[in-house]
Parts: C-alpha cells; structure tokens; sequence
C-alpha cells in the first residue's frame, strides 16, 4: 500500500496502551500516528523543541481521517508509516498506516498546519524544513 | 450546528488532557468523544459493561473523521454532542462536537460497530438497544 | 478513613481508563487524584491557569506515594477525596483516596510544591490561595 | 544510585508525554516505568499475553512510591532502569529510575503482585519466571 520509499517507526504495545476490549484503544493510534511523524521529521534533522524555541512555530493537526481494520493487541510489535501526500508552504497532508507484519490495522489520512506557537495563526514552514521536506 | 435534541456532556479539560503546546492534545478529543457517546448509552438505560457480559457484544469504532477548527485550553469546561446520523443493524454513524460556550472546537464523523467481544466479527445490535436508539 | 469533611470530587471510569487486564490502569489513579486536586483548587475560587498567568506560579507534584487495594472497572461510579494533611508556605501535604461506595479502591499521599513555572524553583504560594488553604 | 548491571529502556518523550506545563506530565512516569519493566521481563523470554493466557496469571502493582526530582522534557531521549530488590514467591519489589544522560529525574520503588486474571487473587509466580528471576 505504502511505497517501500514510507519512513517507518518501529513501536511496542504496553499496557497503557490496551482498554478493557483487549485491544489498543482507538485514539492511541492517534499517538503512534504522532511519534512516527515526530520521528520522521527527526530524520531530516528536525527536532520541534527546537522549532518552537527558535521560530516560535509549532505544528498542529487540523484534519484527521482514521481507518481502524484490525485490532492491535498487548505486545504486539507494530510498525507507523510516513508518507507526505501534499506539502504546502504552511501545511502538509500525510498519509500515516500502522502495520503488523504485513497486515495494515490502521489507515490515517492527517492534514497538519504550521502555527505560531502564541496566536495560532498559520505561519510558513520554516525555510530549511521545507527545503528538505521537498527536496 | 447540531439541532438542539442532540444529547451534550459536560467535561473539564485538566492537565492529563493538555501537552506542552498549551493546548488539548489532539488525539484526547477522541476520549472526549468517547465519554459523550458512553453517557449519550446510558441514557437511553444501557451500561457498556453490561452489554459486554450479557451479549457478549461490544461497539467499536471502525471510522472517525475529526475536523480541528480551534484549541481547548486547560480550566475549560466544554460540552460534547452526540447526534446520531444513521443506526443500521450491526452499525451506526454519529455525529460529535465539542462546544466551549457557543463555538465549536471540534467536530467528529464517528462510525461505530457492533461485534463480537471474542472475535470482533460483526454482530447485530442487541434488540433493547436497537428499538431504543431508533424510537 | 477520611473525615466526612474532605474535600470529594466523582467521576465515571471510561473505556480510555481501563487496561486489557479490565481493570484502570495503574497511572490513571494519579490522573483520577489531579482531578480532584484541581477541583479542591477552584473550590478556593482558585484556577490553575489562571494562576500561572497571573503569579507566574504553578503546582507540581515532587512526591507520590500510591496503594492499590482493589480494582475499578469499566462503568464505575467513582469518589475521589482530597484531604490537606500539612500546608506550608511553598509546598503541601494532601491525603487521597478514590471510593467506590464504601470501599476505598486507591490511597495516595500527595506532596506538592509551588513552583515558578519558568526555571521550576520553589515559590511561595500566592498569599490568598495560603490564605483560603489555611483558614 | 543503580548498579550497572540494572536492566535500562530507552525512551523518547513525545507531545502525548508533555502537559501544558510543558513538562512530562507526572502520571506518566508510571507508564514509562512500567514499558521498563515490561522490556525487562521479555528479557527473561518472558512475554505478559502469553503469561495470561497460559497461566492465567498476571502481574499487577500494588504500591508505588515516586520521586519527582527534575522535569523530563519533550524530546528528551531517557533511560528507564530496572533494578529487583526482592523477589519473593507472589510478589516483588523494583526499584527504578528514569535518567536523562547522567541525572536522575524520577525514582520509583514499585511493590509487584502476581494475581489470577480472573479473580485477582494472589497467585505464585510461574516456576519458570520465578527460576529465571532468581537466578
């Protein structure tokens, strides 16, 4: 489904993670989703502690389309892929999936705006983040 | 938005419900959701728990669509809506909001299932509950 | 176990509080007593935000200590209480404990102290909240 | 503080890790506690699904005691330790640490039970666990 290209994220399923269902509860994934793009921005060098301090800016979700098909349990290892669809000069849109194996238990469309951390307003990706994001 | 029949649920945001951005992290709306539409059951004399035990059924989110159109900040007190849109046999589609005052902050496309708590294999509404959502 | 004049808060366990052993996760009993916490505040006419923006103050907790007798489950109606045991000028005692009816699930003793929420040293607590603690 | 020979997890703080105090809220030090100490039974050859469902046993905390010493931050890359202080038939006592580089920023002594799933009565942990704990 994913191009081999998709930055990936390895992760395990701990208790706190699981519901009475037996299962990984439905908004976590909304967390793994978020490490797994922490992580890809890290890749290209990007840290957002550092965005915030030294820009002021900070990214927020503003869409989120989720798709659960099979339940994720204790234990499990998964793994969270990344894959910008569409990158803007103040948003992106990023097709995310967790997958188990070679089974996908979770599909994320997630549209993400630049803000300014203070006001919220839309701000421009800084400069050198978006160079490397569409280079 | 939503007509005024729609069932509402007060909540408090407090510092679990926060991240550093100052704001509501974004994947607890889902929880917020979740309380709404647990509460929005009850109402109608259905406890989760015991549906669980008695049914062996449970209801699962299969499809949310969030839309994040302002933040929730610590001390708020907000109202989440539940407006059923469509409750078919084994499925049903919801629509949420979470409300500060008059504005909405978040708004939500949830489709929920009915399964099997053992095999998650799709299962029909328990009859009670069914007549009750529907009359 | 506590006076009848603690301080009580109640609150529902929801799917987003249980683990896969059916029962509320371990940390989510921290959660439950911030909860408390925070309302005790505002019983004072004390807000948290607002005291960080105006008092540049902040409460955190540097000491916890948590006994776990039994389970909550999913569907619970749950009381928790909030007892000062020691108010000083920059940091408190507080005993807790979540209730099921009459049974005490979760005992925790509390030590806070009020810190200035840039560099995390002790501050005095803002002389009217000391003022409404102590009388 | 720990011997070397304590067992160490590595973990990134993430938003979902942070509050708006923009710290890492102080519940979940527990959950990072306890992603340690899970890492550190599996270790053992030792996985807590399959514990469940061969044995019916599950390990569940009954007391915790935690140190709060200096805030973790987002991105911060810390060590989680396990260290056993004594195991006994049914239950045990940890200590752990969660370290930033070389600082200590949270202590924990958290007190195991093994418990049937079912009922949550004490039950003695599975000779092969227990053997390979002890040896």
């Amino acid at each position: 489904m994913h191009e081999p290209a998709a930055f990936s994220h390895a992760l395990r399923v701990y208790w706190e993670d699981t519901d009475a269902g037996g299962i990984v509860y439905y908004a976590n994934y909304l967390k793994f989703f978020e490490r797994a793009r922490t992580e890809w921005l890290r890749a290209f060098g990007h840290g957002q502690q550092a965005m915030a301090e030294a820009e002021g800016a900070m990214f927020v979700v503003t869409d989120a389309r989720i798709r659960y098909l099979h339940p994720a349990r204790l234990d499990d290892t998964l793994r969270v892929t990344v894959q910008p669809v569409d990158i803007g000069r103040a948003s992106m849109q990023i097709a995310q999936a967790v997958w188990r194996d070679t089974t996908v238990l979770c599909e994320g469309q997630i549209q993400i705006a630049c803000v300014d951390r203070g006001t919220f307003r839309p701000l421009r990706i800084p400069t050198d983040i978006l160079a490397r994001l569409t280079e």
